[in-house]
């Protein structure tokens, strides 16, 4: 790459995990740079969180449309925006960057409707900006090896997939200095599901990124475990894919002494495999009639195309995230450079997909009958 | 004890596998001694087991009837009858063993329909005979530890069970030299159900076990995933339970690569505890608040009482099931000398809830509705 | 088997650990009865183990020299004798049952010198009779199919061995209740070594069978870390093979936390592999040019010829124990039939190759030279 | 911090592996910005790296000592050097760094004799620069907890140390693509030893950073197993500590199959401990008298002062070397401004000690004696 791609964020203010974390991705493979940002809807908030980065002070917003605005005229302007604010907002201000002219990366539950991630799906196609959907699960090397196997038909025709997502953190209610708790807990902020919306999501994306496979009908039990709590914390769904396999996606916050145990297991009619989130450098790859395997992280070749250490030296969760990042970049610059780039990121499409997951999950929870097909 | 338990088998003969498993059970403590049984129907067959078996030629019965008969005129008659049959003939031979004045070992399922179940239990008290039912997981120690750590309030309330139990070795159509698999995937042998039926019950009773609740209603997804099968070999219950719990039970004999990976994970409001049966010697406790605890079979007492071995010296599946036996053998030999004893197998009334939990499992997967209420 | 192989056993008395394990892993296939005994020094505590064991009074003995005088004179006379005594009086019970002319099965260590060894090695050829020594651990269905894999040369040649059997259970000073730690720790009782004579014995034994090299060379550091402790409770040792391989071999009483961890890793040129006794039921196999395998007892034929149950269904201690007991079972019965057969338990020489490993591993520690031979 | 702390790297040039890890370490916190490097010998390839890294060409250097002088005239001038050569060339570097008013970041072993690393230690007391040698590996956070539990008393009087560090990558011929085997197998670039200089001085140093011991004694087996092979790639080590405690130290690069399975076990008195690098968020800690804990990274507060992220998040390799930059960068924004601060990261003493440990190693191996005095 020629100069160093410029990324603007909107979020990621003080107290902010995800911004933080966005931020540490963006950095890691040296191919961008954090030049402008409107960290927080309270200007001094976004000051403060601009002097810790050690940004110009001039290019640090009080507001995002601002940010567009100014951003625009310059000569050094942002390339890309990255969005890390709560899930209400990420519609507005995407369609805002998209309009302005910039690509855009975007932390998900893309939006809170299925109705305006459509409306952003379609943005994305009129003004074809860069669009990526931070599923950054997806983008750990022993995932995508397993996508590659499942492709590959190693494992056969798919049969059954579990996936889950148990996490222990909002198993109490939550309390006034828990940041990330109130908002993700509060309808007004973080749309019409908790627990779906935030990790379930996930774990459907990963379904249908593994399998390859699309949900096509499914049976969902969704509770507010917590006593108070306005928003699902916990719920099961099953699932029903469009080759005819079965499948179980467990998600829960009130999982108490969880961590982050994303999981999922591909059962095929030759072979299964198995992959836990916690334990990301490991893939698991069993059958009937041979010993199970154990392929790991950059070792015999596994997964090296997302690798930047060799095996045994533990990557994890940030680099997972930097590959979506640096993926970005390098297509920013293909296309400046006139180059062909085929970028693997998870697209608007994807967004499309999780909402129509998430609104489905919750009309199925509502419903007395036992399945319910899925939104397309 | 002043003299070995004396036992009858009926089943169990050339080919069989749990037969030989309740033998060496049996025999663990040496508690119990094998001197009479039926070992098949084909009289050849009985008398081949027989000879295998270093039995006394004129114990070794052509029929089970024929057992019992001649076997109640001996002084040194069975204490104790060991049914171990494919589950069409269960409640027959129980019966006829219990009207004849034989205490009951019986494999699992109990019966093959619910009706029969309760004819049984109501057997079971009219002659006032000891009856086991063997239910062999829930007599693991760490399992038995398990049970104890939720009656004593240790997770607090609970609140989610993920139930688990998947195979693979019924992945395939079955091939005539499979004796195992013809029989268990015969409607004529097995009954209704072959996977919920021959695994998931076992589940469903580790379940209820383990956290003393019950389940109240069910959603049930049950599939034939193999062509041409006639009985289920993969399905996934959703369960409610009597304090307001969720749960989710899974059981599969298709999922390839698996062995015998029946698990459970049990959420309460204060810790979580999960247990493997493949790694039996090790229970996982959880927390929010604190670290992550390991328990070990035989360490720090844990499990001691169930325990034949240190800490470190592999128990496993024989020494579970052999509880049971043994527990039946003191049982009998407490009441020959009109001693107390408190045993701890299950019973009939775990016989009458399993099948109660099938036909509830068939009866909700075969209805349009979400939930369907548990059998009684 | 045309009949039962009987047994008698000298100690195994009340308290007694290894003579239950013994107990039960002979009667675990049904092959083998215990018919008489000699359970203590003690003739009420012999009486006693007796009725517990529900055998005929007039065949427990107080005195094993009258077992076998006794015994020599019944047409139903035991067949073999079972030797689980302390180390100190194996010895002498050894040479005389095998001059009465019984086969015999003796716990190791097998005496407490090496020129004892020696002259029981010479008895045994001078009768004739069978002589297995309980190396338990050899007798893992995994342990055997590593050897089976080195043999066939899948690991290349062995270029490092690292074996350790870390335990914590001596790590304080013996109480006067702990009636195994007390002839453990007790040079009277035990012979010249704790540590290295319980313990290091058995992964020395595991290292030269499982590699089928030989040790030529040591360096030995030996050391009693409780304070007013008489003999070894940690040690170390580096090793050297007859085919220029080098070995580490680490045996700790004093390891606290630790159960029972005997472990060997061996690497070849082309593979390695590793096994670890308390999850012995999978054996790692690892290259620099493809995936980690993991086998897994009966699981794709694996370990099938020394297994009860299928895969998935844990086998231990006990089954690993009863192959040894079986083995001698049927090879007492092939001889009475005439038949051939060819027995895979240790022998009289792995007795005698132990006692050379601790002698050298005593006077290895001794010398302030690094190396020291092999006795031979 | 005010502002970024600037950095200078000397080495790290096309084909580096520890180059771009160093450069993504000092990058993650956004502390420092890499603003200048001479990243080869040969300045077309300097030049190159430079331009892949998007630096202003005029800070590329063709030589290091320009470097050092060039920067030195400049009011943005690079605040520290960050040295990333092969092993013979760190003194040179080191010494000119520190000579031109720099402090210093320098990869490990840190000189290639004992003489050598004596030098640079009173080079950076007289000049009183900040020196920092990346033993990165005691940077992990549940490392850095464990050494607390110890400190702290949690395990009682420590007494016996199991460190070890298996690879496998250099267990056949190096061909000559591999340039990181080249170098370090050639005794012209990595010095007198490959494995014990290489990884068994990071062994060495976690070692006595986590108990907080000091080796006095050892006993050395160093072998080069590849034929033709000129430095040691396999060792083993059994170490005497300063409070009599005992250990044994194993580094090996030829044991196939291994990645880079770096662990340590200590045992104490009281407790013990276990972590495994391949496995880094994750410390065990077992006793006799209580169950198994299982530590967690940011887990109930674990290692939280070191963590970026929640637990279950998994941070690794970069995140642990991240530590040390970000400390030095605090170190030197501290100084600037006038604040205390206490840096956490190993120093030239430790290379010091680094450097006697090899010499003690190789000069132990060399001696038909059994045990060698500790160099100081």
């Amino acid at each position: 790459m020629k100069r160093k791609i410029r990324m603007g964020m909107v979020g990621g203010g003080p107290g902010s995990f995800i911004g933080a974390a966005h931020r540490r991705a963006a950095g890691l493979d040296g191919l961008i740079a954090l030049v402008a940002g409107c960290f927080s809807g309270d200007p001094a908030k976004s000051a403060q969180t601009g002097r810790e980065l050690c940004l110009d002070p001039s290019r640090v917003y009080p507001d995002y449309r601002m940010m567009f605005a100014e951003e625009a005229k310059r000569p050094d302007r942002i390339d890309f925006v990255s969005i890390v604010t709560p899930n209400s907002s990420h519609f507005a201000i995407a369609m805002a960057a998209l309009e302005a002219g910039f690509d855009v990366m975007c932390d998900k539950p893309m939006t809170t409707t299925l109705d305006e991630a459509k409306q952003l799906r379609d943005k994305v196609r009129e003004t074809g900006r860069l669009f990526c959907l931070t599923h950054n699960y997806t983008a750990y090397p022993m995932v995508r090896e397993a996508r590659q196997l499942i492709a590959g038909g190693e494992l056969g025709t798919v049969r059954k997939v579990v996936a889950e997502y148990p996490q222990g953190w909002l198993a109490e209610a939550v309390t006034p200095d828990n940041k990330q708790g109130l908002w993700r807990t509060d309808p007004a902020k973080a749309g019409r599901s908790c627990c779906m919306g935030d990790i379930g999501s996930h774990a459907a994306n990963l379904t249908e990124y593994v399998t390859g496979l699309k949900i096509t009908e499914l049976c969902a039990d969704l509770a507010a475990v917590v006593p108070g709590r306005r928003l699902d914390d916990d719920g099961t769904v099953l699932l029903r894919f469009d080759n005819g396999a079965r499948g179980v996606l467990m998600a829960s916050q009130v999982s108490v002494g969880e961590e982050n145990a994303l999981a999922i297991r591909v059962y095929g009619t030759k072979k299964a495999l198995e992959w836990h989130q916690e334990s990301p450098e490991t893939l698991i790859v069993k059958s009937n009639t041979g010993d199970q395997q154990v392929l790991r992280r950059n070792w015999a070749g596994r997964g090296a195309k997302w690798s930047r250490l060799p095996a045994g030296h533990p990557e994890g969760f940030f680099e997972a995230f930097g590959n979506l990042y640096s993926d970005m970049a390098r297509a920013i610059a293909a296309r400046e450079a006139g180059e062909a780039y085929t970028s693997e990121f998870p697209t608007v499409d994807d967004g499309v997909r999780g909402m129509a997951f998430i609104a489905s999950v919750l009309a199925g929870a509502a419903s007395a009958d036992k399945w319910y097909k899925m939104e397309a």
